[in-house]
């Protein structure tokens, strides 16, 4: 089904303490507690959530992957015929675009994640580009469509949702169709049987119940490519499309929580930390720093895990009694580095400042 | 580690809108979405979470539980030693006292559960009454304490997490040991390696991350025991205990959501609802509602599945368009039935007030 025509809907952006929708989105998706950064790859059902509409309920016998539109050879592709296919596995770490968004001022009425919008697993499934290959894509398409069997409503259109890809952004090597994760069968709410996992990209591009593959050779208008998951500094500019993550890191608080405040109660003493560090693209982590009090000095690197994921991070810190306030703050290869404070957008995607943890010493 | 001394620490009640804090909780922590309610057991990382305070790093190769106290013969067992013990699986419908806090008001400053802190999962465990029996519990001995590894602050008390059940509770043969759950190992964010599982009762006496248990002659004191978990109408109150979970039921919404206000929209025509029912202490379902605009009809009951389990049911609707109202009630076995409102408490537990879903119907 193709989307409805858009109806103008904006919500309008909110100051301040938050809304029950936004608490109901927050305790029906799932962020990775933070303490969960201790795990090189995130344990199934502690991996980040955000589920646009209903998790579908599908069949995997019954399931049908289609390959069309633009190509010489279509064709339908069953979920046993697409695991006979090479299979590859890749440690890959997926942020959602809107992670951070709760700390923004004002801010937009969505999925209000604080920083814990992120998490890193192995996918297994098999490459996209040979596919595309086989499928044989005509010279006057543009971009490939990615169409996933969830459906709802946003912003006044009713839509599958979907995302596009440029061809050459397609035909990277390191796309996949997945059908596993963590070495188990993809979870329904990770989109099974099959999804998209488009590495170094944020989250929205690795379309979840995917259902349809589609060469066209004109821009994709849907709503989740055209408008949603762009940055804007201001309300109704066309704005500039969300598309690999930017350079960011957290640790894993020290010490133990108060249940409410999450403030960090720590004995005084030698004080092991260790946080993750990530970027997107394919960009190494080349630096992460760690701040006591606004004090930087640079923390130990752990060798790196791929191209496509995160990477750990240590510093150890002799605590003194008293309030104290941690960070940390990563730079990649390109120079990029994390900014002090949120960088604007409208709908509050990208937020890369970096992490603070509040602590008491005692 | 016993609890320190409590400090008076008293969080304000909260009305309107939502606090930053509560919104990480509801971040951290995870509900089950409702369109889960379609599977009878929830599958693994869907089932609702609430973390008190951080999951802990457990080693089940070094893991050891040890059970202590007023018995003839201590003992402290190995992860291996329980596994080797007869084992059963039962499946079980846990919900969180605070379920529904969220739409209270005024409100208690905690985790602000809309509806979706429920779910249902099959738990493989060994018995507990036997290894207290083997234990020779003292004559003296009024309660069972578990203690589990997680450590944090509440209301300005260091403890970690600890409940009790008097002897007759904790000798039920229906209690266990658990060490895997849907057929799998259990995962850390459920207590790994070892839990307790108490049937009927809310979620907080089912102590994860279990490593000592303990039989005392005095009433346990723990902050988690004797402070939380009290139904209050007025705070400063003693109390009542939360046990037992009431009579509640939900429906999966129809139709598809809008994104942010998950309005559910809805084609005119006949419509399929599904939902579950349950109540606490064993008590079976024997009747669900439900309702179109406050016009209540019975639904049909699915087969009861044991004594600990939801209970599915199904209705029929021709919907016509327009805005609609759609809520269930259930009835169990001793005639509790759920309120039109939630019942007041001070810290927002028990609140199984009747669902209500907004639908548009087109």
């Amino acid at each position: 089904m193709s989307d409805v025509p858009v109806r103008p809907s904006r919500r309008s952006p909110i100051v301040g303490r938050f809304m029950p929708e936004e608490v109901a989105l927050a305790s029906r998706n799932s962020g990775m507690p933070l303490e969960a950064l201790r795990y090189d790859v995130t344990p199934a059902g502690l991996h980040y959530l955000l589920i646009h509409f209903d998790i579908p309920a599908s069949d995997a016998a019954t399931w049908a992957l289609s390959i069309g539109g633009e190509v010489d050879r279509p064709r339908t592709l069953s979920l046993q015929e697409i695991r006979a296919m090479p299979s590859r596995t890749a440690r890959v770490t997926l942020e959602c675009a809107g992670n951070g968004r709760g700390q923004m001022s004002p801010r937009y009425p969505s999925m209000p994640w604080m920083e814990e919008g992120v998490s890193t697993a192995e996918w297994t499934g098999t490459p996209l580009a040979p596919l595309l290959r086989s499928a044989g894509i005509r010279s006057g398409a543009g971009e490939i469509v990615f169409r996933g069997t969830d459906r709802g409503v946003d912003r006044g259109t009713e839509h599958d949702y979907a995302r596009s890809l440029s061809i050459p952004e397609a035909m990277r090597e390191d796309i996949s169709l997945v059908y596993a994760m963590n070495g188990q069968p993809l979870l329904p709410q990770h989109g099974a049987p099959l999804r998209l996992v488009v590495p170094g990209w944020y989250g929205m591009a690795s379309v979840k119940w995917l259902a349809a593959i589609e060469a066209v050779n004109t821009p994709f208008d849907g709503i989740q490519q055209a408008h949603s998951y762009h940055f804007r500094s201001n309300a109704g500019e066309t704005g500039v499309p969300c598309t690999v993550m930017r350079v960011n890191s957290l640790m894993a608080p020290p010490g133990i929580p108060d249940f409410y405040t999450r403030t960090r109660i720590v004995p005084a003493g030698r004080v092991a930390l260790a946080g993750r560090a990530w970027s997107g693209g394919g960009v190494p982590i080349v630096r992460v720093e760690f701040s006591v009090d606004g004090v930087w000095r640079d923390a130990d690197l752990a060798p790196a895990q791929g191209n496509w994921s995160w990477r750990g991070w240590t510093c150890e810190w002799e605590a003194s009694a008293g309030e104290h306030e941690l960070a940390c703050r990563a730079t990649d290869a390109q120079g990029a580095v994390q900014p002090e404070a949120p960088v604007w957008d409208v709908t509050g995607f990208g937020n890369n400042a970096i992490q603070r943890v509040r602590v008491s010493v005692r």
